[in-house]
């Protein structure tokens, strides 16, 4: 038994964990659930996954691992080689904590159930939806680029020349970015950032338009 | 020079830090920076974190470190004892996600300035508001309390009999659903958690009230 990748093609998300194990270099079986038809609150899945969420990563032994950071730290400390965090506490702290302004501050206010209860409680059309997740985008990118255009510690990527943790949830909001039409012009660090991540073939495939649940 | 905490007594994620740094036994020099004031975004704050965020943790060195759980991961790596986190890294992927389905799926949505953005951009009033906050409490709390409550490796706490990472957030969750009147009798074991870390010192002592700006 290998591992089993839950996930959906276009989740932001399910991204990040697809580039952490393709960086690594580890097979996964690929299991699909479709969002918009509400396929992860089945019975079969909620016994996976209770928050019905994806991804979620089976391993060998049956162990189910939710939330795509814990998953990815999980992958770093088990396949320890190419690494996604430094090896300095101070600079893990700062490598975890722009991934974490992504993952914590953009992502869950703008994923598909907040977006779709603002439709219903507040009657927000496209317009109103489109300018909701672009606030949240700028809100956290602009003090982002800010700090990553200064930071001594960048180089191809936020730190140093590989690509790590904050890169992959860079790359992942970047991709997400695309269907809000965000303009990336103010935004000229994090896009190079996105840039070297396209030119780097284990994080290339992971993109939404190459699973194989794409449409 | 001693650690020095940036950060706001009833600001959920500045809980977290208070009681990561305490349960360490870590003294620390209490800033604070009223949220509903704004001082979060003047200008000499900016200087430490862009994001405008509290809270942030300047070490003796200089460095300032931001994102909580960002930070507790650092004190967890610096100082290991008494650990936040299990040795294992199934069970480190288990907290860490626990933790996590708090500090991403809830708080981000149910901050000071989320709710006061559906005030301005869809004119929610406050029981509007309180709805919104309930609601996307209960979406995480519903299955979090199915997972705890079903699995073996919990104790007093979600993991065994000492608190760490998820037990923290869960503290610090529970006391920000007070302001909303959350009904927390649908979650008996997220209530037993918090009433455990409640009869501990050292959390106790974390709590907005005990703060020397608490209102």
């Amino acid at each position: 038994m290998s591992l089993v990748l839950h996930n959906y093609f276009r989740s932001s998300s399910s991204t990040r964990v697809r580039a952490a194990l393709n960086l690594k270099g580890l097979a996964f079986d690929y299991i699909p659930h479709h969002l918009r038809k509400g396929e992860q609150t089945a019975p079969d899945y909620l016994k996976l996954n209770p928050q019905g969420l994806v991804p979620a990563l089976q391993l060998e032994g049956g162990d189910v691992l939710v939330q795509s950071l814990a998953i990815m730290e999980y992958l770093d400390e088990v396949h320890p080689t190419p690494a996604l965090l430094p090896r300095d506490p101070v600079d893990r702290a700062y490598v975890r904590a722009l991934a974490l302004a992504i993952a914590c501050e953009i992502h869950p206010i703008n994923n598909l159930r907040v977006l779709g209860d603002i439709r219903q409680r507040f009657g927000a059309d496209d317009e109103a939806v489109n300018s909701w997740f672009r606030h949240w985008v700028d809100v956290t990118f602009r003090p982002l680029e800010q700090t990553l255009a200064t930071d001594g510690r960048r180089g191809l990527f936020c730190f140093g020349d590989e690509p790590g943790l904050a890169d992959i949830c860079i790359l992942a909001q970047v991709i997400n970015n695309k269907r809000f039409a965000v303009d990336m012009a103010p935004y000229p660090t994090l896009s190079a950032i996105y840039q070297n991540c396209l030119a780097v073939p284990a994080l290339a495939a992971a993109l939404p338009d190459k699973q194989p649940d794409a449409e």
